[in-house]
């Protein structure tokens, strides 16, 4: 490897989680020693932002063409991203945040939900009938609106309707 | 009462919670009976629909003005509303969504977190610093994103971003 | 009411669950006090009769229609049912079974998932790709298998695979 | 070893999981290597390919033969498998999932029980009367149903009744 | 009524369980008022007094025959007993005691599992294979041995072992 | 050592537990060498196969004798032994089972306890009065009644009845 | 009754159970209506004041002799306590306390097993070999040691002890 | 070393615990190895044996006087055990044990607090008034009762009263 | 009672707890009723305000003369305080807040223990020795510091330090 | 390195926590080695004492010219720090407490919430209105106040208060 003797950084300076493949831990630690943002590679995959994070933490499937690009973009073994997480890999999703989160920025997501999930429930029955919105066929974008007063986070959750079917 | 001796509406036909003030338990049979809409009640409050449902599962708190005005909209008595949940009475949050939470509506809000959490976590972190999404100064909208493939819940999170204070 | 003056039947008689809507427990009474099974009552509705039964234990929802021929069937009053959990009522769902469940005939349930469950993944994976069987739209049947060694229970899940959004 | 020097695959590439016996790792990544899906090995055993999976997950018992069998086809020790897992081992079943789980796939079959589960008890007792659906005699199958509007899911648990015995 | 004004024996005397079916609670006032063994009771039955203490405790299942023949005995209704307990009514099983257990009879019972559960798995595994010992044919006998050093308690499970189907 | 250079035995092979003294490990290993069952090893050392399985798991306490007599049976170190686990040290029992059990053998007997142990502490009650059936003056046996509608697991608890004491 | 018409006491002024027998809960407002202390009542009844005060929360057993003095001392109908809790009665022990408990003097015994625990256990071990202290023959103390520093609590467990049996 | 080259003894045989500080397994080695009890060191350092074992297991703080005192008795070297759990270190209590505990050893006095909890809580308030049992300013006993019918542990706890502030 | 007949306002209004004694709940009613803030209740008792709302919330102790004086503040009968919760009753402290809490401003609390908890252990080791931060004798405040920027709350702990003893 | 080869210090002499950046153990392990009191580094760095240790504890963020600082007075490589735990890292706040805690002295915070909890709820809603106390804008201090009675621990949280927003 070509990159200056520093400090190896190990997965456990990135996030305290212990079961990602061993492949993710090669992305968080190439992304920290290149000092790239997750926009920046969003952008070079065309993908978003959110969703190449999620990815990172396996929570998402990239496709083998995108684990080339990313493995050539962060100078780690395309092949061996291939071979690991590949076309027959799949995630095993939802491990990685125990509950109640304890992490405030994580924790006040919870609290959305614990404040207002039963009028988020209402409302969506209210506008659009029995059913859910969808996090399978679902984005989430996060945006940032400049505000004098303080910026403001707007955290957004664009998913399909599912109306409950009739049998 | 002038209602026609209908079969009353308990409140466990709404939500099966037991902790609710009482007069937010009179609130929904008489929405309910007078077949209203929140968006209805929030457009005659001029409030948003997502917190007037909030503040009818004691997740909000009305000033003495639109209880007033509620109670009149509901025909229940905006003395004794004002009496029970006016100003000396402050809301105890929280307490209504058991985690993980089971009605599949709700659990999907929950499975963004335990899926995206980490990634919203990292993107907030990225983009705004070491800090939080506020949920105190956080609005909740949701829209109704019409699509001949099904429609599409728009649920929108606008909360303050607060750093981290230095000391 | 007609019914001799027999002990009434609460619904505890029926299950231990304190939290449906009373209406659901006057259709369980009415049900028992007439011997009506569940294939008797999803025969006259049309309907299946898990589906029946689910709807019995205010897991799905009515149509008013459906509402009606069932109070007529079961001599209760059809104005009080579609004043209760008629189209302004939607079902709190999942919150009547304790995990892990104790009663045996749910525990295997829950075993299938436990020993079972990352194989049904594993193929499900295989055979559809990154995404899920749709527990919203899916339909759920029981079928008797008559067998000389014992007879057979035949439990179909028939749910819609939902592949990950692309975003 | 003859393996080309690919980058080696943990059994975390497969799965988060740290109790299997380490035959079973060599199993998961011989199979990942050759590229062969449960559907093929599982033609190739004269077995189902849940049962297949489910053996490769530890949660069932391949017999000696079968052991040696699919060692060949996987180009791994078969002294060795049946050394380790062969008929002195029995299987430590159902640790592998934990409770609510979060990988969605597998927290649909939860949902299953959390909402259906009440009417399948209620159903499989009016059909079979009192006693329950065996897992232990008990088959699990998914098939593939082409659907224009989505392919669909069935999965199918084929168990004896099993009456309570009188005593 | 004809017993005397004696002081009514509440089910919370027997025990602190909320959720049993009324009959039960009048059958367990009445064995009381009588002051019958459940040994006596079973006698009569013609019962194992285990399984006829089970039944009181809503985890089994009288026939109508023997709730007429217990009716009678204890000087209840028995059409009452029949309607409500009767054909058309099943044990939701298993949710009296919570785990682990606290009142120090039962956790014994618990300690025995948690001591003593691998080496039983062990044994039973060696001696019949790969499969379980059945707890839905499966009787359970309390006797008495007298002894001088301290009498003995012989709890006995006598389950049929169901191997583990081929499929 | 001058066994064949088979395939090595791992304790995760024999169950997953970790925190096996190492000696035990040993034991197992050795025992699964020689192809031993329990019931030869508690015949040799003229104990009870249950407790020679439960002593393995580290649930009771070997003699300094029987350590020798059994490490001269299983070809491994006898000073090693008692060195470890010989007069010493002293059982940290019950860590070895997680409850609720999911193993499908140890789950039935926790499902023993939660169906039937309010039945069997009334009888316990009736028969022998205030008192417990001890875990610590108990001996556990399992026998295998053969039977051609399927063979039976015999389960005995024989436990010494105490009285609570009078203070 | 003669007492004055003071407010009544009702058993939630005395501890926050609600699972006692209605007996104990006539004998807590008894005892508070006349002022007596553990200490008085156990002299009284010629018992330990521990003891008396467990009893009183169901978590031991009067015999009737005792029932009857207790009955008139206190002023209640002696042959209601004999008929609610006399010898077919039988404490189910162990409910009233949440575990970690809350309420700060309970919570410190609780410190002192989870600081305490495993000395106590390797000092039991040390000197009395492979055994428990019993908990059934056991009696508990409470003494008042005084001292101008602050007084002294000394509590004190006086119990069997039980050795591990061979089989 | 100049210890014979016996099989190590490593913590796990002692007890199955992780977190101790590396010196701490030390010494627990050190005393196996020397076949020195709990009470013969304490002897030496002039301490009680349980607060030698609660130290020894990481629940309490040796000065540094004990510690030189210590190693030399046990043959380690001081100045490491200095450097590492002398005065710069502070215990980090309480981690050892589980809830609820599991070894019956410790399980036994959790039943103590889960029976007698209420009426010692009961007894310390009537006695003392309104505080607690401090488990700070808190020494605990062990000693042996000869005893024809069964030796009898009593376990003692003296700790000071501490009264509730008035503010 | 003289007050006007307005809406009863029940102890639910107040906050979601069952378990406080019926004096406090109609403590807290007088209190909403005559618009009393719990300052000015303090200031005519003369102690802090966080304590007096401790006290009303169960979780302090009123002597039996403050019972007098608040009970004619609030116009209630001061004979039933006192025999409710007089000198013989002492509070069970603790069982209000549900951990996690989920109410905000709870929540924050558990927080600052989450975040900072090993922080301030860490600072009090180093500041004070081997001890703890009594939380029997520790007084707490609250106060309000105006700023331009936002008010702050002052919240203080102040507790004796308490070493461990030596023994 | 040049410090004398005493032995190591890890972590776990420290604290029993596994999830620290390395970078926070050597941290820790050269703090040890200097002997260094966190008021000392403190006073370094120009910060405050408990915020320096929650950093330490990776719960809270050092600029990269205070890891520079840091590392010099430390005596570890600043260029692994910034490259480690710089700019681009973020802390996973609350990961390291469990709750309940079992320290006492982290206990005891854990009691000041359960016991005045809502106290202080209440005040602070009284004072404030609507809202809470920030911990994201939150000071943390402890003060050593000298009392011959006793030393007092001064433990203050300094918080902005944050009012609902209106939506």
């Amino acid at each position: 490897m070509s990159q200056p003797a520093a400090a190896p950084i190990m997965n456990k300076e990135v996030a305290p989680f212990a079961n990602l493949p061993s492949m993710n831990n090669l992305f968080f630690q190439a992304k920290a020693r290149k000092g790239l943002s997750f926009e920046a590679i969003a952008k070079h995959l065309g993908k978003d932002e959110v969703w190449v994070a999620a990815a990172f933490y396996g929570q998402a499937k990239f496709t083998e063409e995108e684990l080339k690009k990313l493995s050539d973009l962060l100078g780690v073994s395309s092949s061996s991203a291939v071979a690991q997480i590949g076309d027959n890999w799949f995630p095993y999703r939802g491990t990685l945040v125990e509950f109640p989160p304890r992490d405030p920025v994580i924790y006040r997501l919870f609290e959305g939900i614990s404040v207002y999930g039963t009028a988020i429930k209402a409302i969506i029955n209210e506008k659009f009938g029995d059913g859910i919105m969808s996090l399978i066929d679902c984005k989430v974008t996060i945006d940032k609106k400049e505000n004098p007063k303080g910026d403001r986070v707007i955290l957004t959750f664009d998913g399909k309707f599912l109306p409950y079917a009739k049998w």
